[in-house]
């Protein structure tokens, strides 16, 4: 049993409140267990310059917490005038995760900036806020089918995000954050709908891990993944309908 | 009328929920018609350098909005890699606001720090900030005697903010984005319980304003600033009662 | 008695050499008591990207002290590689206060930038800047009727600034470091050649203050700045018969 | 066949001159093809100040690459004023995996500082990094011993690293730049002597990848790293005998 | 003859306004054609880090412009958030060569900083800051001694300095802006009493320069450095009897 | 005897690997004694904006050194966020002594920039800097010419450097570390194949020095860059017929 009494292989209660803030063009307070995290999408009508004349889109992804999302005070990145290191990491991936799914041509030449503000942490904030950051982009997406900027979704599968890690030798799902401190192995798993690997990122810093305990922790994220998509779709509602889980041969890239 | 239906004289509806962040030594979601900040108040056991070993504490406070508080995105202040003027102004406004009415000595070498985080902006952020954290520095301070580490509240009165403007020709309380964005003479009023000024900040950049204008000003940020301090008084409970409405002579510095 | 021998509504002596830099269009050394600002006006044919083509001009300030011109030597603001809060705040107030007397429609599509540097400081240099500023810029506009670019003075009013403070319970006008270092409640004020306010600012931090005593500071206030209007008068010389003190209706948002 | 004639699953060659800055604790320049790579290692005799005290000791890296490493010139971030989010993840990277192999209260409270400097990239610089910056870190450790400062290696286990990447529906081992920039999945894999990994980092963004693509990368990456541990052996000489592979319970957090 | 009707190797009128400003220990403003510059000195009762403990003391420059003091207004440092290449160079070289006739010894473990501000500049800034600063460090040390805190003036020779170049084929004395513009050749010269070389920076960025142009450069850089020293004579008053030019043997590293 | 068993006059050897890194347009690695810089040329078909529409090139330099290239780690410029004022007067000075040599209307629109980068540093990294990006330079050039995008190498004249000090009351060419360290005056000499200064720069901070030993320097630092030379001309191979050492008048500014 585990600190919160869940089994090993169990999220947390997952709560999504769509439109949570009124001026962005998507919304959501995504909340898993006591990790809370507001997720903003804002469409811009041009992109970044290096991508201009393409006919292609851009999604980008900006992280942070509140100072005391923590348990203690964490000093804020603009007063020490630079965004660290381990944030500029889970923006490129929460962004590199997002496009994955994102057919950025018939997005059409606009940005999708996805603003993940962590409120409260308590573990896992970089794949709640993956998890997020897709239902506010669909939001986002659905606003612009609604004013006819486009006419069906851009988007080619679910993307959801789950954190697996062992400890005390044993393979668990869904770190809170009492559990993540103590964990040897921690791994972030961004899947599809379809049950593809889009991230992959696991680290033994504290004790390497072998072939076997790998096989498991994918395992588990697999099937934390799947439950985080079901909750994807009840929240972002009538737009599910458009989001066919692709079979490889139909991804953009195809 | 106005915009929302008020009278020229009547404040927005005000809502605070304590405990917000669970973290957080002191907390609170405040919400002033649709701006919301979410203030906490955390206690560090040490001040800054240049006030250490004077047996007396400190009182800071920062301020931020999330990127999409507002109508259109905001670039992030750590990206720009600086804290912008304005909010650097604000920063102080706060910070100076909540000293006048805490006795430094009586809080002891500690520093309470007041992060105030705009989730959703709609007028009147700096004053709903230093209402708000007003909250979160009492309920942390509750914390401190909770725990034996001080013995009463080091606080001589309540002190709450609003706005006020001129907006065709008429003095107005409490403006909303669309009334500020239109005022002509824009003015933030700081009082404490006790009917006393702590800030005064008016500016007529669009239009100077009379002696008489100003008066009426005056006027109006009393009557909101005493409706705001009887939400106050709820918020922090229990704690209202060691709260004695000060009389000048009862103030740290007499 | 005050310690320089005033009486408390009395201003100190004020000297404004003008053209005292060579280069620039329009520059006055503004010597308030002790207080000694190098204020120069420059005319630049073009505005800041967001006020491009849409007819107006732009007047903004920047605001330095050299490091030794206060008592202890401040590091620099380009060693410490940002511009701090106070010295933002001072260039922000700067800035709206003079454009509150600019037509900025007849000023056409140029930006004046207004440079105040303190070489000796003693109390009241951000309300000394914003006096001498203003005689810069009238130079400076003058120089463009010369040139023939401007028709005339694109200027509505006067406007000076002082200090006012309240200090061992008295109210006092235009104070010197020494006063301004003991003064409980500490205001400045900005204000028309026609009596209106452009700017009140008054801070109570270390003792808030009540209705009758702000009523004082404000006629004290009134007192300095015309006093501060006359000296600027003869500095401006011919180009003083272009500024009609302006009637409300006639200000340029009239 | 590849570009360059290698099978599917060869790894460039590789050769590691050690002792190649004669001011280092220990250097080597790692080529692998055309990848070149200078890794420094630099003993300094305290930890930083979070890990005062502790009796344990600290391995961190730094990583650069000269401007004209790559095809175009890159600039400066030096001159930017600031380390981009992808230097920042590599640098967190090399120190997180080099640490996973030491035992840092053998190490006792000293920092060794890892520089990797890459003079020429064609692919794999960070992987390079990561498995020269072993040899340099072993060469310098063992320069304590021979000054009597450490008795023996605090070292459990080798440790290297290669690039896996799936390009035209292919796995392939060791990309080269050319294979690099048309991979669609894109795998870092840093393992031990004892075959257990200590960093997977997989990513999709241009196509997910499924369980079967998965397994495959992870059995060429296996293959990759003993290779490049071969190569290490001979580089650090002497020192090898002191590295006994490790089984999981001899490691440092056993 | 010159723009200015002077011959080759004539310098411009020099005047030096000792006690400019009043807060600093030592205080000049020097001018030198329409060249003026505030220099001021400050003692601080410390040395840097790197120094302490030595008994030793130190003396460091800082240079700055107005942004006016030139044609065209120059963008603050301070809001670059950066100092520039061309002001750390002019920086560095006025420290060096002031600690060339200073004993540091004799100075004692505290710390002589020279601020030089440039309020209008017109050709020689950096050597003008050069002359001046030695006046004000000296008048800075002579407050020490009177102050019991020296014995007697820690400085073995004066030290002036000014440019030198080669215009239209000509070796031209001390180079106003309107000549230095067209200069191919442009040298700065720092001599001490003695007559000996502290400094000699020569240019030939436009055109290479023959040893025999090389010569009379620097014969009319020691006539111009002569001139300046009796200036500097004058403007010390009673401390010149203390500065015995130093034959070499004397100086404080023999 | 020097400390290396060399005269004073003499030299230490020199070595100039060219096509050192492959992505370059022009390379070497220079070494000069043990110190050893990597030299490249990128060529950009564009000119900063400054000099937009002119019909002439630029050539600019960078200068770096790795973290371990000294004794003791030095932090990187981009950790600290700022380059220091001694690598921004070494890239300046590298910049212009090389521009001194160049025609920049024969270059056409395009800029040179020549990045040193030190790997090992052993005293006169500026000067070895200098004699290598030289030879960077014209390879790069010779590069254009062999694409026929320009007809003949647009470069007037060698140029190399050295440095020269006097130490022990001797003047000796061509310091290491460990003289460099002791030396009372120090000057950097760059010269023309045509025996001609380009730059002089010496400084006597430890002691002034007179006329005679400035003489000596001199003659001995035109030993030293004849030599340089004559190993460039060796280095640059077939393109050295095209440099003909220029006589004053048909130099570029002729």
């Amino acid at each position: 049993m585990r600190i919160d009494g869940r089994t090993y292989d169990q999220i947390r209660p997952v709560t999504m409140t769509t439109d949570y803030i009124k001026h962005a063009e998507g919304s959501v307070l995504i909340e898993v267990g006591d990790t809370k995290v507001i997720c903003t999408a804002t469409v811009e009508e041009r992109v970044p310059p290096f991508m201009r004349n393409q006919g292609r889109g851009w999604v980008t992804a900006e992280y942070s917490m509140l100072p005391r999302a923590t348990e203690s005070r964490n000093v804020r990145e603009s007063s020490r005038g630079k965004v660290n290191g381990r944030t500029q990491e889970i923006q490129r991936l929460i962004g590199r995760a997002l496009r994955s799914v994102v057919n950025l041509e018939a997005l059409g030449e606009r940005t999708i900036w996805l603003d993940c503000d962590v409120i409260q942490a308590d573990g896992g904030t970089r794949t709640a806020s993956i998890t997020g950051a897709y239902v506010a982009m669909v939001l986002a997406m659905g606003g612009l089918i609604e004013k006819q900027q486009l006419t069906k979704l851009p988007v080619t599968d679910y993307l959801a995000a789950t954190s697996v890690g062992i400890l005390e030798e044993k393979a668990h799902l869904d770190l809170c954050y009492a559990e993540d401190s103590k964990a040897k192995v921690d791994m972030n798993i961004v899947m599809t709908g379809a049950g593809k690997f889009v991230e992959v990122q696991g680290t033994g810093e504290e004790a390497p891990f072998s072939m076997e305990e790998l096989q498991q922790l994918l395992a588990f994220g697999k099937k934390g993944v799947e439950e985080l998509i079901e909750a994807q779709k009840e929240a972002i509602g009538k737009w599910s309908t458009q989001i066919g889980t692709q079979t490889e041969g139909a991804a953009r890239h195809a």
